[in-house]
C-alpha cells in the first residue's frame, strides 16, 4: 500500500510545458505529480499566453523568473541553473508533442508527455533512438493504467486464472461532442483539426487509454489483422473520427471489439475493459472504478473490491486509500507518476536491471499506441477492410 | 394495461409441437399463452417420446386422445372435430420448422413458430404464399419484444425525441456453451449441427432477437452494408459459430454494432439494446427489465420506470403488473402471444384493416430475420468482409 | 422447475370477491391463479357496481350467470350447483375481509384473501377456529414470498452458512402518497380510513410483506420486544401513518429495523431483505429481483442467480423462467397461489401429512401478520416505546 | 473546479503527530494536504516508537531534525524555529485528542484532529474557549463532506427543490469486525477500550461521518429527541457497541433513523445518505460517488455526475477531476484541507468577516459530533429509550 513514503532518494524538479488554468488536463498531471512528495514543481511554461501563463504559475507556487514564455526559454533558462528542472510534463496539443519533446531531450530533460504520443511511428523511432542515446526517459500518460484492479487483472491473467484468453471487448464512448459545436472552445477546437490532432480524433484521444491498458492486462497476445470502421457524424469533423468501432483478430486466436466515440449521446461513463477466457472474465469499468467483477462459468459472479486482502500482491502493492475508500482518477495518475519517477530515477542511478522489469508507460508502450493508430487509419482509408497489423 | 379482460370474441383453441418435459421452451409458450384466457391448450405432439408426450400433455390438462404421436397424427386427428385446434405453437429444433409449419397451413391452421423460422429465405417466401393464399397467420416468438419498455423506445424514436439515429449498439452474450460440452445433452446437440441447426448457431438462436427487437424500435432504418465476423471458438462447433460480431451501415448513414456469444464465459444477463440518435440515447437491459436509461447530452441521466403515467400511451397499454412490480419475460411472452390471438382472430373475421396497423411478429419478421441471417453468413464465408445487404 | 404440468389432480374451481377493471390487485390474483391450469375461474362479483362487475367477469370468460352482484349472491348461487366455486379469492378493502371470509367459509368454500388479513388477533383466531372446524384452507397472498430467490434465502439460513443471525433489516418504501392526495381515487381513499383499513395504512399495506418474508426465511427467531415509531406526515391521514419505522429485538439477540413508507418520495423499487449472520449475510431486493447478494466477510462478494444449478434444490423447484430470464412479480405469484392450491388439494383429500410441512402463506402467516401490526401500533400508541411482544 | 491554483498566501508549515506507517489513516491527511501546495510537511511525531517514527518522518522527506518523539518535543523544538510548524494533525488514538490539541494551542499552533474530537462536550467547550483566546482554528477531518455532490445536496435542500424535509435516512455499515477479533491488532484494540476510545466504538468511529454530514446537508434542522439501541455482537466490546440505530425527531416533524455498524458481515460500501422531501429526495452512497440520485415523485428518475454544468455553482466550484472522472475520497480530503487551511489563512490575517460565511468543519461541528454522541449515549444506557437532546 502506498502511505506517501519516497520511493526515490530526492525529489524530482519538474517542469511542465501547457496544462495552464484554461486547459482541461493540467490539474490532474499536477494531482498526480505532487501528492507523494516525488516531484517538485519547480518551472514551467503553462500557456500560450505568456503573461496568464506565468500569473497562473506564480498561482502554483513557481518562482516567476521560472514561469516561462515557452519551451525554448525554458530549455535556455534552466541550463545554467544548477536546481535546473530534471523532468518536463507535457500537456500542449498533439501537434506540438514531437517538437516539444525532442527538444527537451536534446537539452537532457526527461519527458511525461500526453498521448497520443506523436503522428507516427517513424516520429516516435526517432525520439526512441534520441532518449536512448541521452540516457532519458519518456513516459506516456496512460492514467488509467496506474488503478489497483488494472494490475489485478493483469496477474489474473498472467496466473492463468482465467485460461486462454478468447474475447476482448473495450469501450470508452461519451456523448460530449454530440453536438454541432466542433469550434466551440479553444479547448476542443484543435482536436479535429489533421494538422493539430494528428491522422485521428477520438481513436488517439480515447482509444489509445482502451489499447494501452489492454496491453498492460495481455502482454502475450500480438494482433495479426484488424478493422476499422470510422465516421464523422458531425460532416465538418472529417476526414477525423468521431466515432469508431475496431475488430482485431489475435495471434491465439482471440477476438476483440472496441468502440470509442464522442457522439455516443448522454453517456456518463462507459469506459470498460472486458476480457473472456476459456474458464472466467472479468470486467472492469470506470463507472464503478473499486470493483472488479470475476465470472467463472457456472459459479456465482464475484466482485472483488480494491484494497482487500484477497487480491493479488500487485495489486495491493499499488493501493491508496484501502478498502472501502474510493480510488479516484487521480489516485491512478498518482501511481502513473511514481512509476515513471522512480523509472528516471533508475535510470540517473544507471540501474538498467531494474528498468528491465519495471512496468510504466514509455517510450514503446507510446510507440505501439502509435502503431495501433497508424494500423487503425490504414484499414479505415480502405473503406474499413481488414489489414495485416504491421 | 392489461387486466386480463379477453381482447377476442372467444379463446383459441390451441396445440403445441414440441415443448415437452425435458425441453427448455415448453414451458416460456404455456405460460405466455394461457394468463388471458385467450388460448386454451386442447392438444398436443409433445415429445419425440410419443408415450413420455402423452404423459406430459395429459398432465397439462389435455384429453389423452388428443396428445398426438406427432404433426401428421395431430392433424389428421384434429382435421374431423368440430372443435379442433386453431392455432399450433411449434417448439421443435430449427430443421423441423419448415415442413412442420407447411403441414399445419396446409391444414388450415394458424402457425407459431420459434426463431429462427426456417433455414432460407425462400422457404420464408414460399411459406409466405402459402399462408397468403389459405388466409392464414404465421407469427414467430420474438418473446422479449413484448415488454412494454420496448414500445416505450420504438415510441420515443418515433416521436422524434432522440434526434437522427446514430449508433445502434446490441448485445445478447452468455456462457453456457463455453466448456467444450456441445454434445452434453439432446436439447443443446442439434443447435451446432448444421443440418439440424441451419446455416448458424448463435445468430439464429439469440440474434435473431437481438435483431428483430431492433427493427421495431427502428422500423424505417434500412440495412445499407452488413460484415460478420465469427468464428466457433470449440471447434467442433464450426462451420457454425458460438461467437459473432456484425457490423452494420444503416441507410442514414447510421453504425450498427452487434455481438452474439454463447462463450462469453461468466455473463449471465448481456442482453442490451442502445440507440444513440443525435439529441439523445435510449438503452433497456433485461437484467434491468424495469427500467429505460434515457440520456439527454448535458441533462441529468433519467431512468424511466415501466407503468408510470409519464410513459407513451402504447407503452402502458401493454403494462401488465404496473409500476413498483417487476414485468417478467413471461409477462413479455404473453403479450407476444395476445398480439397474435389478435392477428388470428382478426384474419378469421376478415378484418384486413386492423391487420394493416397491427404490430406482431409475424411472417414478415420471420422472413426478415433469416434474411439477415443469409447476409451474415455470405459476409463470413467470404472471409467477415463487407457485403451489399440484399 | 415448474413447467405447467398440474400439481394437483384436477383445477380447482375458483372466484373472486372484488378485483375488478378499476381496481389494482385484481389481474395479480388472476395472472397468478390462471397460468398452470390449476385454477379456472368459474364465478365472481367483481365489482361494487354489479353492471360493471357482471361485464367485467364476462369479458374474463365467467358466466354472466355466475357474475354476482356480491358475496352473498355468490354464496347462493353457488350452493346448489355441482361445480361450484371451491375456493374463492377476496381482493377487496381490509374491513371487508372478515365478514366475507366468515360467510364463505360458513358456504364450505376455501379462502384466499389479501393482506393485511383481519384487523385483529382475535378476529383471526375466531377464523382459525371456523376453518379448521370446516375442513378448509385459508391462504394470505403474500405475493413476493413466491420467489425462487427467498427460498434460497431461507435454505441458505437453515443450512447453516450464514451463522448466527445478528441483524434483519427490512425496508420497503415508495413515493406514491406523498403528495397531499389522500382522497385522490377511490382505491386510495379507503386506505387511511380507520374504519375501512384497520390500526393501520402502511404497516399492513406494505409492511406485513417485509414481516411475512422474514418469517419465511427466519422461522425460527421470535420477537421478544418491539419499538414503532409511526407518523402521518399528510395530517389527515392520521391516526393512521404514512411512514413507520420499527425496532425489533429477537430471542436470540439479533436486532431487527424495518422501514415502510408510502412517502419516500420518488422512490422506485426500494423492496429489500438483508439478513447479516455472524459469517455471512445475503441480501435481496425487487429491484433486481433474479440476484441474490451473498457476501462472506473477508471474501469477494458473491451474486447468484436464480434457475442456476449451484442454487438449493428448494429454489430450483419453484423456477419458473430458467437462468437467464427474468422472473416476475407475476411468477411469484403463480407460486404462491400453486401451493395455496396444494394446500387446499390435500386438505379436500384428507392428508394431513403433506399439509405438516408444506409450506405457504395459510391463516397462521395471516394471523402473526395481525399480530406483528398490534404490537406495533401498541408501541406507537404509547409515544413509540419499547413494547414487549405478546 | 479546482485546478491547484494556491487559495492562500503562502504555503502552511505543517506537522502530524502520528499517522505513521502501520496506521490507517495517515495517508489520508498526507494525500489531502499535499496535493494543493497549500501545506508542506516540515515536522512530525509519527509514532510512539520514536525511532520508526523518524525513520519514517525522513522517508516523508522530513528533516530528521524536525522528526521528534512525541509532541511535547515537536513543541518544544518548533517554538524556537523562525519557521516553525503553523498546524499540526492529530491522528491518534481518541484519548489523546484533548490533551494534544491543548497542548498545541498553548503553544499557539493550529490544530486540525480525527474524529471523534473529544470524550465530552465539557472538553470541546474548554478547547473551543482556548482556541478563542488564542485565535487558532480547531479543524475536524470528516473527510467525505468534501465531495462536490455533497455541496450540491446541501444546495439544492437549501434552495427548495426539495419541499419540507420529511424522513433523513442515513447509513454506514461494514463488517470488519464481524469476526470475534478484537485485539486483532495495535491498530483495532483500544477502539473497543472505553479508557481509550471514549464513550462509544463505531456511533464515534464512524456514525459521526454520518451526522456530519447530515448537518452540513441540513443546517437549519434541529434533534428534538433521539433514541439510540446498542449492542455489541461481540461481547468483549462491551459496554461499547459494534452495532447501532438512532432514531431522530428533528424539529419541523421530520423522522430521522440512522444504521452504523462493524458487524454488518461482508458489506462493502453502504455509506448511504438519503434526504426525502416533501417534493423530491436526494441520495448519495460512496459506492457510487460521482452520481446523486434525484427522485422526484411521479417524473422519471434522474441522475446527476459531478463535474456536470447543470449542477450548482457551490458543487463545480469544488470538482477537481472534472466530469466523466472518478472523484475518490482523497479528493474529498484534499478539499476538506483546503477549506480549513484556508480558514487558518483568515485567523492569521484577522479576516474575521471571511469566517463568518466560510464552511469547513471547524470547532463547532467537532463540538456538535460529541454532543450527538453524549445523546446516543444517555439514551443507549437508559435502555434504548427515548431522551429530549441537549
Amino acid at each position: 500500500m502506498i502511505n506517501g513514503e519516497r520511493k526515490i532518494a530526492a525529489p524530482l524538479r519538474w517542469g511542465m510545458i501547457g496544462g495552464g488554468r484554461t486547459g482541461q488536463v493540467g490539474y490532474k498531471h499536477r494531482t498526480g505529480a505532487l501528492r507523494d512528495g516525488t516531484y517538485r514543481l519547480v518551472a514551467g511554461a503553462f500557456d500560450l499566453d505568456a503573461k496568464r501563463g506565468r500569473d497562473f504559475g506564480t498561482n502554483l507556487g513557481v518562482d516567476p523568473d521560472r514561469c516561462y514564455d515557452d519551451v525554448q526559454a525554458l530549455i535556455a533558462g534552466e541550463a545554467d541553473r544548477e536546481d535546473g528542472v530534471q523532468v518536463v510534463s507535457v500537456a500542449t496539443p498533439n501537434f506540438t508533442h514531437f517538437p516539444i519533446t525532442k527538444a527537451l531531450l536534446e537539452a537532457g530533460i526527461h519527458v511525461i508527455c500526453e498521448k497520443p504520443l506523436f503522428f507516427t511511428v517513424a516520429e516516435c523511432d526517432e525520439i526512441a533512438a534520441l532518449a536512448a542515446e541521452r540516457n532519458l526517459i519518456v513516459g506516456v500518460t496512460y492514467g488509467f493504467t496506474g488503478h489497483p484492479l488494472v494490475r489485478q487483472m493483469a496477474a489474473m491473467i498472467a496466473s492463468g486464472v482465467l485460461g486462454e484468453i478468447r474475447i476482448v471487448d473495450l469501450q470508452y464512448t461519451h456523448g460530449f461532442n454530440a453536438g454541432d459545436d466542433t469550434n466551440a472552445s479553444e479547448a476542443q477546437k484543435w482536436r479535429t483539426d489533421p494538422a493539430k490532432s494528428g491522422p485521428t480524433f477520438v481513436l488517439g484521444d480515447i482509444g489509445t487509454h482502451l489499447f494501452y491498458l489492454s496491453e498492460v492486462v495481455l502482454p502475450d497476445l500480438r494482433i495479426e489483422r484488424l478493422l476499422c470502421d470510422r465516421k464523422a457524424f458531425i460532416p465538418s469533423r472529417a476526414p477525423l473520427e468521431d466515432n469508431a468501432t475496431v475488430l482485431m483478430h489475435y495471434d491465439n486466436g482471440a477476438r476483440g471489439h472496441l468502440w470509442v466515440s464522442s457522439v455516443d449521446t448522454g453517456n456518463m461513463g462507459s469506459q470498460r475493459y472486458r476480457f473472456v477466457g476459456s474458464k472466467a472474465s472479468v470486467e472492469w469499468s470506470d463507472s464503478r472504478p473499486d470493483q472488479l467483477l470475476y465470472q467463472v462459468q457456472g459459479e456465482p459472479e464475484q466482485i472483488l473490491h480494491h484494497g482487500m486482502p484477497y487480491l493479488e500482491p500487485e495489486s495491493l502493492a499499488v493501493d491508496r486509500m484501502g478498502a472501502l475508500h474510493t480510488e479516484g482518477l487521480g489516485d491512478s495518475w498518482a501511481n502513473i507518476y511514481l512509476w515513471i519517477a522512480q523509472a528516471i530515477d533508475a535510470k540517473r542511478r544507471g540501474d538498467e536491471a531494474f528498468l528491465q522489469t519495471h512496468r510504466y508507460p514509455g517510450m514503446q508502450a507510446g510507440t505501439e499506441g502509435v502503431r495501433w493508430l497508424e494500423n487503425c487509419v490504414r484499414s479505415a482509408k480502405a473503406g474499413g477492410t481488414w489489414v495485416d497489423y504491421q
